[in-house]
């Protein structure tokens, strides 16, 4: 129905307090990044956009915080630090226009994870407006408060049905002096564990990413985009991407990584980036590995998350799944397997409209299935939107669907904020 | 009334149908190592003790994840993780018989937070046995998991009032394959946060520990304890004791903390262990500042949180408050100051019953009222209990209030959770 820009908190509360006394639901959008229909609106909403309150309020250089409003964007957070010599954590390709209060809303997980964990960790203090336009104040700078239920850790994570997130404090790190990353082969996908822990034990914590990347993005990527540089003339079905941040040592550490993988026959072939060029060449490649770019076909997705050390076994399980259920689907998988987190994409080549209408509810299904059965989660970082709904009700337990329900139900009982995400529409 | 004593998870949820149906309050309890009255039981409650349920059920290396029961000690807990070559990370004083249910419970804190965050942050799943005696399954084995409101984090900190926590996984860190310590006088509390600064600017993550300890309480400790040896001759009014863990360079890098320290006139005596025996030294020195050993006369106590860059501040501040009421009063201040934590005592020694009624009431006021205009917690890690109750009430919004109590009525609805924990008993 429209779009309210709010200037403020205050704007924001006097805009949720019409709302709820019209009874209109409200979408809150920050940089409409999000890839689950979080930020869709039907014709009876109207979409609060945060993009006027950007403002980065204040950096603690000794406290390592940062405070800002939640339309900042990453980036802009990430610049911010980075000026006071300090590491907002937070990153993943949409950087530029997504914004942090989003990131939060909907618990961002991303690139290095692994290195320091998801958005929901970096939060120190939020502050949200509720459904009935109060503003509860939670901007704490401080780490640790046992003075109650943690509040913060409800709306974390949300997608905005709980409360909407309009100022944050962050924690920051100490900036790693040096990074160093390298790109590798696989000898045999049995030995990815094996990487993931020659990584682990020679690096520690200065592990921060450790990716997975599948030949066939990497072939199309290198097609598609002529500025990036093949790394290696190798070709494999699957290469990993390891980062190492921290002091002067990453150097010799990864230097370590790269001559025991091919010494204990982990890896085939590799490179090590010695140049900043080169690094980014290697994560550009990694960026353009999101592969609905490639595919202009019928596909069902899945945003895996298994135990670190049963992910190969998942690749396989899934992999046959998809061929009994049609030996010609394309299986295409890339992310986060340090954090046991791998987005999986099943294309239906040349399938007509009718037949994608049989396949993808039985691949949903059984791999979802397969999903559940290995204890796991099918959308890690995404969140639930409007794509995952079915499906999560579907999986969930009993007990704790209930509680989701009546949580919803404590902080917003007209349903009036982003409804049909992440739950069903009430009645 | 009694004390149960559960060996199943199943155990747990029957004894708690049986006390739900006649309305007879549960208190669970751990170890009973907390300090702020959480597992104190009233006439007309039984105890519900998790010790019997203490089974290391898994621990999987290559995911870095242990599986526990939640009767578990933390001690035992720390060996399996490393005999798996692995770090649990949550460690305090009272390990050796705190258990992991009550640590998660209360989330706490204690010597490694700057290194490794609060026990919250070691959680990936947990189950628990709701009010109603059903089982709420929440054992997950992945870090990444977006797929509906994150309800462990509620569990987390809720002081057995939300539900009894029976299983836990937890992440585990690499081992560190180096550990290293220093104790140093400061030149003068001003150089606090330049302290800090230098140890995070030279060693990075690889900080663990940075804490703050009073000369009072290092004179008394080496009095009552012949066992442990004086560090050096000087003696202060106040020290840092810094550790560092990570590979074998952080033996260079504390070198260089202690160096750079005494060039910039931020040290002017002090320490580096070299050995593991000079290393147990310091810290048992530190463990043995707990003051109310020491002092037996009336006292106010806070476990106060504020931003770390005002840490001195506060201690300025409540010195001032405490001399205004007294000038006779003895402040006694220690601990975790590279988190923003110190734990706050007040002694009153020499003055009659009497005197500390007019007294205390006065103190905890004034400084309470100085914690919260400064943005912090008075109860940062120890939990509410009974002993924060009142004083935490006064200070929460009421909006943050009122969604704490709903969140009670929403879980346990009849408050047969620990009542009068955390929040007062209802009614």
């Amino acid at each position: 129905m429209a779009v309210l820009r709010p200037a403020s908190t205050e704007e924001v509360s006097e805009a949720v307090k019409i709302c709820a006394e019209h009874g209109v639901a409200i979408v809150p959008q920050g940089g409409n990044t999000n890839v689950c229909g979080m930020t869709l609106a039907s014709r009876d909403a109207v979409i609060l956009n945060l993009s006027r309150m950007n403002q980065i309020i204040e950096v603690d250089r000794e406290g390592g915080t940062i405070t800002v409003e939640a339309g900042a964007t990453m980036q802009a957070v990430q610049e911010a630090a980075t000026e006071a010599g300090l590491l907002f954590a937070p990153d993943w390709g949409a950087r530029g226009s997504a914004q942090v209060g989003g990131a939060v809303a909907t618990n961002g997980g991303g690139l290095n994870v692994i290195g320091y964990g998801t958005t929901r960790e970096q939060v120190m203090g939020l502050e949200a407006v509720l459904a009935d336009g109060r503003i509860w104040n939670g901007m704490r700078h401080h780490i640790k408060d046992n003075s109650g239920y943690d509040l913060k850790q409800l709306l974390i994570g949300s997608e905005g049905t709980l409360g909407i997130i309009t100022r944050l404090v962050f924690r920051l790190h100490p900036a790693p002096s040096h990074r160093i990353s390298m790109m590798a082969v696989l000898t045999s996908t049995d030995r990815l564990m094996d990487a993931l822990a020659l990584a682990r034990q020679t690096a520690g914590d200065q592990l921060v990413a450790f990716e997975l990347m599948n030949g066939l993005g990497v072939e199309l990527a290198l097609e598609r985009y002529p500025d990036l540089k093949r790394p290696f003339e190798t070709r494999a079905d699957w290469y990993v991407l390891i980062q190492l941040a921290g002091g002067p040592t990453v150097t010799e550490a990864m230097e370590q990584i790269f001559s025991d993988g091919f010494e204990q026959e982990i890896f085939s072939d590799g490179v090590l980036a010695n140049s900043i060029a080169q690094e980014r060449n290697l994560w550009e490649i990694r960026e353009q590995l999101i592969p609905i770019q490639y595919f202009d076909c019928p596909f069902a997705k899945w945003d895996v998350s298994v135990p670190v050390s049963r992910i190969m076994e998942y690749l396989h399980r899934a992999r046959d799944i998809a061929s009994d259920v049609d030996p010609e689907l394309v299986c295409y998988a890339v992310g986060h397997v340090g954090d046991g987190n791998i987005h999986y994409n099943i294309f239906l080549q040349g399938r007509s409209e009718a037949e994608a209408e049989r396949i993808i509810p039985e691949l949903i299904r059984r791999i979802d299935d397969l999903i559940a059965e290995m204890g796991g989660s099918i959308t890690a970082e995404h969140g639930v939107g409007t794509a995952y709904i079915e499906r999560v009700r579907r999986l969930k337990s009993g007990v704790e669907y209930e509680l989701m329900l009546k949580l919803r139900e404590l902080f917003d009982p007209n349903g009036i904020l982003n409804p049909g995400k992440l739950l069903p529409r009430k009645g």
